[in-house]
Parts: C-alpha cells; structure tokens; sequence
C-alpha cells in the first residue's frame, strides 16, 4: 500500500474521521483508523460504540496511488504527525510487519500500524432510503436536541423521536422536564410512515459535521442503524429500542394569560437572575404578570447570597394575573433555539406547564415548561 | 458609601485586581475584593497568598460619588454581575448591616458584602526604590522565567535572580537541567548593588499585567516584598529568602562545535521529533553534527510507537564532529525565548552542557542546556 497526497486535502478529510474516534476507546482498535487504498480511491473509517464515520476520496492528481493495500494507524499520534509534517505532500507506505513509512520533504517517519482484518466492519444497511435537505436535518435537531435527557434510566428520552407522516416530519425532544417539538413538511420524505428515536449526542456529532452545507442528504434505514450520506462521507449512528411516549396529549390546547416578549431582552434578564437562582438547590425564578398594572417583574433569590429583582419590557400582556415560578435555564434555552425575534409564552395556572411558541403561526415548534412549586 | 460608574471603565479595572484573586482562596475574606471610596478616588484590592493588586480610580465625570466609605464584596460573583448590567453606568449602594444593592436601568441588585475592616492590610513598603522601562522588565521575566523549578525542594530556584549592578540588570532563571540569563543596560537603577529572588509564577501574572505598556514602572523593595507601580496600579509580590546559586562558573567560556540555525525551521524540526520522544520516559532526541559533509541530523526513537529522521538545514557548521541527546523541549523554550532570527549553538562534549546564545553579539543572553546520557 503506497500513496501520495495533498496534505491540506488529506488533514480536511481526517478532522472528519476523527470525530467518530475517542481517545478512550474501549476496544483498542477502535482508537485507530482504518485507511483503505483501492484504484480508484482511498476510504477512511473511524468508529467507537455509538457512531461511526466512513470518507471517502477519489483518486486525483492530489492522491496518487501506487500499490493497493489497507492499514490500521493510531489515529491521535497519526494526526499528529500529519498535521506538522514540513512539506505540501507526503508519502505513505506500508512496508513489511505493518510499519508504515510517512516522508515529507527531510522529515521521514515510521510508525507501527495495525493489521486492518482486524477493524471491526460497519454494518450493511439495506433497508428502507429517502432523502432530506441538510439544512432541515439539522435545524431539526439543533432545536430539539437540547430538551434530551441525560438520565439512562428511561434509555428513550435520552433520544429525539423523528416520525415521518403524511409528508411531515416531527422531530420531539423530552427529558420529562420540559419538552421541544418541531414539525417541518417535507418535499420527498420516505414512501410510509416511520418513527424513530437517535441518540441526541450522536445527532450532536451531525449536526456538527452537516454545519452550512446545503445539499441533499440520503437516509438508509437499517433494524438498529441508521445511516446518512452526503458528499464523500457516511454517518452511521445506532438506533435507540423502545417506543416514545406520545406527547401530543401533553400540550396545552388554551391559555388564560398570554405575554409576548422580545427573546433577546428576555434571555439577559433571565441570565442576570440566574446568577443568583444557580447558588440554590432549587434554580427557579419567579415572573410576576399583573395585567391591571401592565407590568412583569421577574425575580430571583438566594438566602445565602442576595436578590435581584427587575421589570421586563414585553409586546403585549393579555389575560389573568399571574405569579410562576420556573426553571430559568430550561427558559434560556427554549429562547436560545427560538427562530422568531419574538415568542409568545401562553399559560394557565401557576403549577400547570405552559408553553412557549414562535410569533409566526406558520411556524409549528412549540416548547413545553413544567413549572416549580416553590411555595 | 455610594457611587455610580460608567460600567465598562469599572469592568476594565475589575479584571485587573481580579488576577490576584484565587478562586480557591485559604482565607475566606480573600475571595472578595476590597472597595474604599475616598472623595477623590475608588481603591480596589484584591489579594491571594502571593500577590495583591491595589488600583485606584480617580473621581471624575464617569465616577461620581455620593457618600464614602468601605465594604468587601464576593469577587466572583460580583463581577459576573457588573458584567451583566443591562445599563451604561450602575450605582453601587452600601446599606444597613453589609447589604449592598446595584442597580442598572431597570435591574435591582441586592447582595451580601462583608465587613472591611476584617480584610488583611497590604505590606508597607519603605525601602529603595527606582524605575525601570516596562518594555525592559517584561522582557527580562519573558527571557527567563521558563527556566525556573517548579519544585519546592530548593525553593530559590523557583524564582528569577535578579541582581542590579553597574547600571545592568542580570537576570537569571535554573531548574539546574537549564538556565537562562540575560543581561540588559538600564539607564536609572537602584544606587546601590542588589540580588533579589521573586517568584517565578508572580512574575508570570506581572509580565501579563504589564502587558505591551510603554513606560516607566516604579519598584519599591521592602524587607520580603516588593512593589512596582505604574500607571493607577501597583503589584506586590512576596520575595523568596535564601541566597541565589553562582551561575557564572556553569558557563563555558569555549567550544570545539557550532551550529547556527534558523529559530523557526530548527522549532519545526524540534516539534515533529518529540511526537515520538514524549511517548518515552526519558525524552531525548539525538542529533548528529557531520561536519566533513556538512549534514545535522535529528531523530527521535520510541520502542513502542516508531522513530523519525530529519536533516535539518543551517546557515553554518564548524569545529568537531558530535553525536549529543538532548530533551527537546528545553531546547524548544530556549528558541521560544530567542531575540533573534538565528541562533549559535556551542557545543564541547556529548556530556557536557551547552549553550544557545543569540547570533548577534551584541545581545547579552545565554541559555544553558545540559544533554541526556542514552548509552
């Protein structure tokens, strides 16, 4: 196995793989990548227990091969070394008992590799394939992802639920708490209905790597894996089991008193509060909606080290008096997922969950808050 | 006590006295940070183990004041809050028992402060005093403090040396595997000669501190402290007792083998070798001066991941063919400190130490390296 290439291609191409690579990986190959070089391109995989990435680069007058071959490296010293090396190339080699000779311009390295039988293989997925738009993918997940749980007490809710029906998608997020919810249509979605539940850190890692691209992305739908393809690169994460709650019963269906806020305005008094709800136990504020008077104080106490109070500007208050207490974390980010300037937070009583929606009713993502008795 | 202040003035002078605040102070009441209001100016102090900074603020337009007097105020959270004030200025009020109350536009901040009498006075500093450049003293700390101990076993080398005699400054740092020692002229030094040993990581906060200011700063030296004045601030560091080594007799005075090297190219080199040698427990790489046929070789070896070679270019090579180890990152922090595009290397024998000195005679700076013994 013997290629030469770019190096800049070669590093843009390794940051990718590397991000499905812990540094703790718990079986020690997995701690490698695995480079396979073909006639007509070189695949890179890297994987631990939950995601896997595969890239692959066709050959071109950047990347020259001149034998054929596979090779496990350690892919932190390899990155390394590939990151310093002196020239705008290298060559790479394996030679006899995997070593692997690395040259750039004066600097010539060997390495010890690993047999590449010994990588594990990712799994075939045959099933059912569709395509999304990437942009849609990933404002689905960076605007629920957030509401996960992080308990594995309840293994599916530490996953967001996509169900595909009647060309929509709906993408749901909870950790019992609070709840995030966004239905988008859908031009090509799959031929039936399906609902599926991914771990909200391996979608984390997609969003990720789907950053500003706009393309096309395909799903392939395994029993227990899922995989999604886009230019050169697969992403494959496992499926979570179980079946999700419905949540739709969950959501309020009216309100008694209405506020609208600014999200910008809103979120810095609530970050100003929370510097002193965070030194308790309990992290709430309190939100104080007199409609008489046309005003909202929010306030936040800490015995041991003070109180902050302060009136918030809003758009427009409509509805019952109200005194409420939540958690102003779960409230920041609800507002920090918004896409609307402007929200509207519908409630009905003080112990009773509320809900915060965009002010533009073409837009169906809702946000649900389970207040805090704190009386 | 009350005052109100443009936020952004108060903030820059907040960061400032916060760099001598631990989070973890020993002394609780060295967690705050001491407020005196005089009617011509603010004093902040904040203070840790090692070292305080006292800052002053004059009265004027920005920093008006209604009534003095003195509180402590938690230093974490308090700047947290002054950073978060929605307004362009805040009053900062003192009330009944210690309660402080802030407020900004609309915000309405009350916190516990603590009694500022209980908060320990800075030293007293009566001794000899002179000036030195900023520019200068920064320098001199840079060019050196890299090489001092971090262990406490011999507690003066964990201190720069600095000694004032006949109108220089010399400045010397060992861990006793390097050293570094510069000297520079000063115009206006103390009267009479003087050694004295500061800490090396207060030197760090202080180097920071000063940052690229271009004036005189004002050093006043006390029986174990010492302070240095600039600008509204002065920085107080404790002195390290005992009397610094004689260093003079380390260094050689001839050598039987030079190298000049280009900084950057000799660091690249020097980078990619000890991605092989930090995997050792000792860290060495070994370098090869062929002077018949004008060749410098670095490799670097390690049993259990791989080893590189790499000829590295020079602008010269003269004297006795020589195989030597060294750690190469003392050699890195040595060509980090350099002044100069190019550096000599001098060397006498594989065991004995040599030195890196600036390829311009007329800069006053040694760096001292002791090799490794690999056979």
């Amino acid at each position: 196995m013997k290629f030469t290439v770019q190096r800049n291609l070669f590093i843009n191409d390794l940051n990718s793989v590397l991000k499905a690579v812990s540094s703790r990986a718990q079986i020690p190959i997995l701690s490698g990548i695995k480079l396979e070089l073909t006639e007509a391109e070189l695949i890179m995989t890297g994987s631990n227990a939950d995601i896997s990435i595969e890239l692959s680069q066709p050959v071109s007058d950047d990347l020259r091969v001149e034998s054929t071959g596979s090779i496990v490296v350690t892919a932190h010293l390899f990155s390394e070394i590939v990151r310093k090396l002196p020239g705008r190339e290298f060559t790479f080699e394996v030679k006899e008992g995997n070593q692997i000779q690395i040259t750039s311009d004066k600097a010539d390295y060997v390495i010890n590799g690993l047999d590449a039988s010994a990588y594990p293989r990712l799994p075939e997925i045959a099933g059912t394939s569709f395509s999304l738009p990437s942009k849609t993918l990933r404002e689905l997940i960076t605007q629920t992802v957030f509401a996960v749980s992080t308990e594995e007490s309840r293994p599916t809710l530490t996953g967001v639920n996509f169900s595909f029906k009647n060309g929509q998608i709906k993408a749901v997020a909870t950790d019992s708490h609070r709840l995030s919810q966004r239905i988008v249509d859908i031009a090509a979605g799959p031929s039936e209905d399906l609902s599926l539940i991914i771990p909200g850190k391996n979608l984390q890692e997609l969003a990720q790597i789907i950053g500003d691209a706009d393309q096309d992305i395909k799903v392939y739908l395994g029993d227990s894996q899922i995989r999604f393809e886009f230019e050169n690169l697969s992403f494959y994460t496992r499926l979570l089991e179980g079946v999700y709650p419905d949540v739709d019963r969950l959501l309020p269906t009216e309100s008694t008193t209405s506020v609208q806020f600014t999200v910008s305005d809103f979120m810095q008094t609530l970050s100003r509060a929370s510097l002193l709800t965070h030194a308790n136990r309990t992290n709430a504020v309190q939100m104080t909606l007199n409609v008489a008077d046309q005003t909202v104080l929010v306030s936040g106490n800490s015995p041991e080290v003070g109180k902050i109070e302060e009136e918030v500007g809003f758009s427009s208050l409509t509805g019952r008096d109200l005194t409420i207490s939540f958690n102003p974390d779960y409230m920041a980010a609800a507002l920090r997922a918004s896409v609307t300037d402007s929200v509207i937070i519908n409630f009905t009583e003080s112990l009773r969950p509320f809900t915060v929606v965009p002010n533009d009713q073409s837009v169906e993502f809702v946000q649900l808050i389970t207040p805090i008795r704190t009386f």
